[in-house]
Protein backbone atom coordinates (compact mmCIF):
# COMPACT_ATOMS: atom_id res chain seq x y z
CA UNK A 1 0.00 0.00 0.00
CA UNK A 2 1.00 3.65 -0.82
CA UNK A 3 -0.46 6.32 0.65
CA UNK A 4 0.77 9.75 -0.15
CA UNK A 5 -1.04 13.55 -0.49
CA UNK A 6 -1.15 14.20 -4.15
CA UNK A 7 0.96 17.55 -3.08
CA UNK A 8 3.95 15.76 -2.25
CA UNK A 9 4.42 14.64 -6.02
CA UNK A 10 6.91 17.33 -7.48
CA UNK A 11 4.76 19.42 -10.00
CA UNK A 12 6.40 19.41 -13.65
CA UNK A 13 5.54 21.74 -16.58
CA UNK A 14 3.33 20.46 -19.88
CA UNK A 15 4.99 21.21 -22.76
CA UNK A 16 4.01 20.49 -26.26
CA UNK A 17 1.22 22.66 -26.78
CA UNK A 18 -0.14 23.26 -23.36
CA UNK A 19 0.23 26.81 -21.86
CA UNK A 20 0.05 27.31 -17.94
CA UNK A 21 -0.39 23.84 -17.01
CA UNK A 22 1.65 22.09 -13.96
CA UNK A 23 1.24 17.96 -13.86
CA UNK A 24 1.39 15.84 -10.59
CA UNK A 25 2.29 12.14 -11.77
CA UNK A 26 0.50 11.05 -8.52
CA UNK A 27 0.21 7.43 -8.74
CA UNK A 28 2.27 5.47 -11.93
CA UNK A 29 3.80 2.48 -13.11
CA UNK A 30 6.54 3.48 -11.02
CA UNK A 31 4.64 2.86 -8.22
CA UNK A 32 3.73 -0.44 -9.10
CA UNK A 33 0.41 0.62 -10.23
CA UNK A 34 -0.47 -2.63 -12.91
CA UNK A 35 -3.51 -1.08 -14.75
CA UNK A 36 -3.78 2.68 -14.72
CA UNK A 37 -2.51 6.16 -13.85
CA UNK A 38 -3.51 9.09 -11.56
CA UNK A 39 -2.29 12.56 -12.61
CA UNK A 40 -3.21 16.09 -11.06
CA UNK A 41 -3.38 18.66 -13.05
CA UNK A 42 -2.92 22.47 -12.15
CA UNK A 43 -4.06 25.19 -14.85
CA UNK A 44 -3.45 28.91 -14.26
CA UNK A 45 -5.96 31.79 -15.40
CA UNK A 46 -5.82 31.05 -18.97
CA UNK A 47 -3.97 27.93 -19.05
CA UNK A 48 -5.23 25.02 -21.24
CA UNK A 49 -4.09 21.72 -22.27
CA UNK A 50 -3.31 20.82 -26.31
CA UNK A 51 -6.09 19.98 -28.56
CA UNK A 52 -5.06 16.57 -29.18
CA UNK A 53 -5.85 13.13 -29.63
CA UNK A 54 -4.33 9.77 -28.36
CA UNK A 55 -5.67 5.67 -29.01
CA UNK A 56 -6.18 6.20 -24.91
CA UNK A 57 -9.39 7.58 -22.62
CA UNK A 58 -8.90 9.89 -19.66
CA UNK A 59 -11.14 9.65 -16.41
CA UNK A 60 -11.44 13.22 -15.28
CA UNK A 61 -12.93 14.22 -11.94
CA UNK A 62 -12.87 18.05 -11.79
CA UNK A 63 -11.39 18.90 -7.92
CA UNK A 64 -11.41 23.01 -8.09
CA UNK A 65 -12.09 25.96 -10.23
CA UNK A 66 -13.93 26.35 -13.69
CA UNK A 67 -13.01 25.19 -16.68
CA UNK A 68 -14.24 23.57 -19.86
CA UNK A 69 -13.79 20.90 -22.10
CA UNK A 70 -13.87 21.16 -25.71
CA UNK A 71 -13.96 17.61 -27.67
CA UNK A 72 -14.92 18.24 -31.64
CA UNK A 73 -18.25 16.40 -31.44
CA UNK A 74 -19.88 18.25 -28.56
CA UNK A 75 -17.93 21.78 -28.65
CA UNK A 76 -17.24 23.94 -25.34
CA UNK A 77 -18.97 21.94 -21.95
CA UNK A 78 -18.70 23.97 -18.92
CA UNK A 79 -17.20 22.14 -15.69
CA UNK A 80 -17.22 22.57 -12.13
CA UNK A 81 -15.83 20.91 -8.80
CA UNK A 82 -18.00 17.35 -8.53
CA UNK A 83 -18.08 16.81 -12.30
CA UNK A 84 -16.42 13.98 -14.12
CA UNK A 85 -15.53 13.70 -17.85
CA UNK A 86 -14.58 10.42 -19.83
CA UNK A 87 -12.88 11.58 -22.81
CA UNK A 88 -13.17 7.93 -25.06
CA UNK A 89 -9.92 6.65 -27.13
CA UNK A 90 -9.09 8.65 -30.53
CA UNK A 91 -11.56 11.73 -29.43
CA UNK A 92 -9.77 14.83 -29.88
CA UNK A 93 -10.35 17.17 -27.07
CA UNK A 94 -8.76 20.21 -24.74
CA UNK A 95 -9.28 21.36 -21.27
CA UNK A 96 -9.19 24.55 -20.59
CA UNK A 97 -9.71 27.49 -17.68
CA UNK A 98 -12.25 29.48 -17.62
CA UNK A 99 -12.13 31.05 -13.85
CA UNK A 100 -9.72 33.37 -12.13
CA UNK A 101 -8.11 30.87 -9.58
CA UNK A 102 -6.34 26.99 -10.68
CA UNK A 103 -8.37 24.53 -12.27
CA UNK A 104 -7.73 21.81 -11.04
CA UNK A 105 -8.64 18.15 -12.07
CA UNK A 106 -7.65 14.42 -11.41
CA UNK A 107 -6.89 12.67 -14.70
CA UNK A 108 -6.78 8.78 -15.53
CA UNK A 109 -5.34 7.22 -18.05
CA UNK A 110 -4.22 3.63 -18.93
CA UNK A 111 -1.14 1.96 -18.60
CA UNK A 112 -0.81 1.15 -22.39
CA UNK A 113 2.32 0.09 -23.94
CA UNK A 114 3.05 2.44 -26.61
CA UNK A 115 1.31 5.62 -24.01
CA UNK A 116 4.01 8.23 -24.55
CA UNK B 1 -17.36 12.04 -24.68
CA UNK B 2 -19.48 12.12 -21.62
CA UNK B 3 -19.37 15.18 -19.04
CA UNK B 4 -21.67 14.08 -15.55
CA UNK B 5 -21.70 15.36 -11.92
CA UNK B 6 -21.10 12.89 -10.07
CA UNK B 7 -24.21 13.65 -7.89
CA UNK B 8 -25.69 13.00 -11.12
CA UNK B 9 -25.44 9.03 -10.70
CA UNK B 10 -27.92 7.62 -7.75
CA UNK B 11 -26.03 6.34 -5.17
CA UNK B 12 -26.38 2.29 -4.00
CA UNK B 13 -26.15 1.03 -0.62
CA UNK B 14 -22.99 -1.25 -0.45
CA UNK B 15 -23.43 -4.46 1.91
CA UNK B 16 -21.41 -7.77 2.34
CA UNK B 17 -19.57 -6.17 5.19
CA UNK B 18 -20.01 -2.77 4.97
CA UNK B 19 -21.73 -0.31 7.27
CA UNK B 20 -22.80 3.27 6.47
CA UNK B 21 -21.47 3.21 2.75
CA UNK B 22 -22.74 4.88 -0.28
CA UNK B 23 -21.26 4.17 -3.66
CA UNK B 24 -22.22 6.03 -6.78
CA UNK B 25 -21.13 3.99 -9.97
CA UNK B 26 -19.96 7.19 -12.12
CA UNK B 27 -17.72 5.83 -14.97
CA UNK B 28 -18.34 2.14 -15.52
CA UNK B 29 -18.23 -0.53 -18.73
CA UNK B 30 -21.64 0.75 -19.24
CA UNK B 31 -20.75 4.23 -20.34
CA UNK B 32 -17.88 2.82 -22.80
CA UNK B 33 -15.16 2.69 -20.34
CA UNK B 34 -12.50 0.92 -21.66
CA UNK B 35 -9.79 -0.13 -19.27
CA UNK B 36 -11.24 1.00 -15.69
CA UNK B 37 -14.04 2.08 -13.77
CA UNK B 38 -14.74 5.35 -11.50
CA UNK B 39 -16.65 4.85 -8.15
CA UNK B 40 -17.30 7.67 -5.86
CA UNK B 41 -17.61 6.50 -1.81
CA UNK B 42 -19.90 8.22 0.91
CA UNK B 43 -19.14 6.93 4.85
CA UNK B 44 -21.42 8.09 7.17
CA UNK B 45 -19.30 7.89 10.94
CA UNK B 46 -18.67 5.16 11.99
CA UNK B 47 -19.20 3.60 8.40
CA UNK B 48 -16.41 1.43 6.93
CA UNK B 49 -16.11 -0.90 3.89
CA UNK B 50 -15.71 -4.73 4.28
CA UNK B 51 -12.14 -5.47 5.64
CA UNK B 52 -11.27 -7.88 2.03
CA UNK B 53 -8.96 -8.21 -0.79
CA UNK B 54 -9.37 -9.23 -3.71
CA UNK B 55 -7.19 -9.64 -7.16
CA UNK B 56 -7.22 -5.92 -8.50
CA UNK B 57 -5.72 -2.96 -7.43
CA UNK B 58 -7.52 0.28 -5.96
CA UNK B 59 -6.56 3.99 -6.49
CA UNK B 60 -8.51 6.25 -4.27
CA UNK B 61 -8.37 10.15 -3.66
CA UNK B 62 -9.67 11.63 -0.96
CA UNK B 63 -12.21 14.37 -1.32
CA UNK B 64 -13.60 15.14 1.62
CA UNK B 65 -13.51 14.19 5.57
CA UNK B 66 -11.22 12.07 7.96
CA UNK B 67 -10.99 8.54 7.77
CA UNK B 68 -8.33 5.62 8.24
CA UNK B 69 -7.42 2.76 5.64
CA UNK B 70 -6.13 -0.45 7.17
CA UNK B 71 -3.65 -2.65 5.49
CA UNK B 72 -2.46 -6.08 7.21
CA UNK B 73 1.01 -4.97 6.34
CA UNK B 74 0.70 -1.14 7.84
CA UNK B 75 -2.27 -1.28 10.33
CA UNK B 76 -4.26 1.97 10.09
CA UNK B 77 -2.96 4.88 8.51
CA UNK B 78 -4.81 8.64 8.63
CA UNK B 79 -6.23 10.34 5.99
CA UNK B 80 -7.58 13.32 4.80
CA UNK B 81 -8.78 15.52 1.79
CA UNK B 82 -5.78 15.49 -1.45
CA UNK B 83 -4.31 12.10 0.27
CA UNK B 84 -3.86 9.04 -2.42
CA UNK B 85 -4.15 5.36 -1.86
CA UNK B 86 -2.82 2.74 -4.01
CA UNK B 87 -3.76 -0.38 -3.07
CA UNK B 88 -2.31 -3.43 -4.69
CA UNK B 89 -3.38 -6.79 -5.92
CA UNK B 90 -4.32 -9.19 -3.07
CA UNK B 91 -3.50 -6.76 -0.39
CA UNK B 92 -6.25 -7.29 2.58
CA UNK B 93 -7.84 -3.40 3.14
CA UNK B 94 -10.11 -1.53 4.77
CA UNK B 95 -11.52 2.55 4.49
CA UNK B 96 -12.93 3.61 8.06
CA UNK B 97 -14.53 7.11 8.39
CA UNK B 98 -12.79 8.73 11.25
CA UNK B 99 -14.96 12.54 11.48
CA UNK B 100 -18.55 13.77 12.25
CA UNK B 101 -19.44 14.45 8.64
CA UNK B 102 -19.14 12.11 5.22
CA UNK B 103 -15.46 10.83 4.74
CA UNK B 104 -15.80 11.16 0.82
CA UNK B 105 -13.33 9.43 -1.26
CA UNK B 106 -13.04 8.78 -5.76
CA UNK B 107 -11.84 4.82 -6.10
CA UNK B 108 -10.69 3.50 -9.15
CA UNK B 109 -10.96 -0.28 -9.96
CA UNK B 110 -9.70 -2.27 -13.22
CA UNK B 111 -12.47 -3.26 -15.74
CA UNK B 112 -11.10 -7.36 -15.12
CA UNK B 113 -13.52 -9.59 -16.81
CA UNK B 114 -13.66 -12.06 -13.16
CA UNK B 115 -14.55 -8.70 -11.20
CA UNK B 116 -17.84 -8.88 -9.49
Amino acid sequence: MRVTHYTNVPPETVEQGAEGVLIREVITRADGAPSFSMRVFDLEPGGHTPQHDHPWEHQVFILEGRGTVWSESEGDIPLAPGDTVLVMPGERHQFRSAGEGVFRFICLIPNLEDRA
